[in-house]
């Protein structure tokens, strides 16, 4: 008996949120549709140009793990945030949805991470991060029931940015494994991907990972490929199971010789794609540690995804079991 | 030449929006629809009970400043805020809307005043303020150049609970009249009314203030009648200029024996009522400070108030300006 279905472990973000034209992104230097890491005074520097703004818990593992609670799974998460405002309304967030969060606060300096995120007209969102206290987080925050206790520990490639995060992953997936569990990542960003390439293939080829989430930019710059094919074949071989999201051609699962093919969800309206991969994540892992099929497990994180894509922010405002429930998914 | 059109005064806060049913309400005591001021522990109390929240720079005259300055008008605020990360975020968003905020924050505790908004299916938004930092506006944050050179200075009721706010209302008014302009208020909040019934009613025939808002469950709260002509007729004979919202029937605004009906616009969904006062006041001041006609002054209020409901959060994401021009109003 397992006492959470998924830990989801990542970089705890608040979330800045404006709306900007591509002009803005170009002057400003910032890379469209990535997650550019700032420092502080970057940040003070881009806050300024900023207009104004609403604010939203974040950070891809913690969008993952809310989704999977409003789903109905059970989840836990480990994240770095500091004693401040910030830090509050991180924690209260991800509580009030239901995710065991007790990853200790960061007392003083630096403040909660933050980022700056610019939706442009065309829906699409470019992330500007300063990643504050989640610098802290080490070996040291990984609860080892926790770890033993979750059927998939899943963790963001973004991880790899601070200093010691990657030796908390490496311990959580450790026990994880110890305990028959499975362990999963997402590739994060393509720009991640290029820092971070030969160490995330590591982490596949050494089963450190089990299953990987990606997106197509994601595979295409793990394998230095223009063919998207060719990177999903390599992907096949690197790794138990995968699942490559296409933003609007759906996804597509590979399971050893399986390939499952998802089609997306229709939606009236692109307003913010902040969230989407984050989402069909969420919806994937409920659907995998509850035992559906690959194509089940698809089609739950391609509702999810189109979902938070609808709305300004990170994570949905539905509760995500009514809606599957609706679509006739649950 | 006046320096601005309009001076804002009110608290400044941030807001903390989430869902909830209206059993929730019942349960916590939660009187909707109503501005329920709270102290520190209970805000800590409903902050556990709140579901997933999203934040947004708020404030019933800020939200008016912040649209003022979205149609196009030059207007300054006045609130305390304190230095802490929701204070800078509140400095931001209203800075970053064009807004002229200067007021010194508080250093130290209380921190920035927050208001916990639970916004209901029927789209109804029944707010918790803790006042916070709020409760020291005092006639030392008063800039007289800046009272001196609007055309209208206008107030929140909302600044009577706080202890000393009231005397920078006088004081500004005092130097606003000096100069030759005018003063103006909004009722803010029925239960407000209440409270302060016969200093609001001492406000308008002591001429302090010469243009009232308010919507018509103030009226009837002040004048202590369940007939709304009844109300209006008392307030037409209390203050030079009055406009009162009406929901979904729109407004009606009265200045001596003259009258002007204001339809309501249309709008495809009520999602969030919070700012709609706040944005009728807006689009009605930005008019009346460019020369415009009561009708037309109406019709801004009327548009913008429909736009903000139609969206989370108390300030509209349109460009102001924009959205008249396009309904054929500038």
């Amino acid at each position: 008996m397992s006492e959470y279905d998924v830990l989801c472990i990542g970089n705890a973000i608040v979330d800045i949120i404006a709306q900007a034209d591509d002009a803005f992104l170009t002057e400003n230097g910032i890379i469209k549709a990535a997650m550019n890491l700032i420092d502080a005074d970057r940040a003070n520097l881009l806050y300024e140009r900023m207009g104004p703004a609403v604010e939203a818990s974040g950070g891809s593992a913690g969008n993952t793990a809310a989704g999977i609670a409003s789903f109905g799974g059970r989840v836990a998460y480990f994240g770095k945030v500091a004693e401040d405002q910030l830090g509050d309304i991180y924690y209260h967030d991800i509580r009030a949805q239901g995710v065991a969060f007790d990853t200790k606060p960061l007392k003083g300096l630096p403040p909660t991470a933050r980022s700056m995120i610019f939706v442009t007209p065309d829906g699409e969102r470019s992330m500007n991060t300063y990643l504050g206290a989640c610098v802290e987080l080490g070996p040291e925050d990984v609860e080892p029931e926790k770890a033993r206790g979750a059927k998939v520990t899943y963790f963001e490639g973004y991880l790899w940015d601070p200093p010691r995060a990657k030796d908390a992953i490496r311990l959580a997936a450790k026990l994880a494994h110890e305990a028959g569990r499975e362990v999963s990542m997402t590739l994060s960003d393509s720009f991640c991907v290029g820092r971070y390439r030969e160490e995330f293939l590591d982490l596949m080829r050494s089963g450190t990972v089990d299953i990987v989430f990606a997106n197509s930019h994601e595979i295409k710059s793990l394998y230095e490929t223009d063919n998207f094919e060719e990177a999903l074949e390599a992907l096949r071989k690197d790794c138990r199971l995968a699942a490559v999201t296409r933003s609007e051609k759906g996804s597509v699962v590979v399971r050893g010789d399986e390939t499952v093919t998802v089609k997306p969800t229709t939606i009236d309206q692109l307003v913010d794609t902040t969230g989407a991969g984050d989402l069909y994540a969420a919806g994937f892992l409920y659907g995998y540690t509850s035992g559906r099929s690959l194509a089940e497990c698809g089609d739950l994180g391609s509702l999810a995804a189109g979902l938070v894509i609808q709305q300004i922010g990170p994570r949905p405002r539905q509760n995500l079991r009514e809606e599957a429930e609706k679509a006739g998914l649950l």
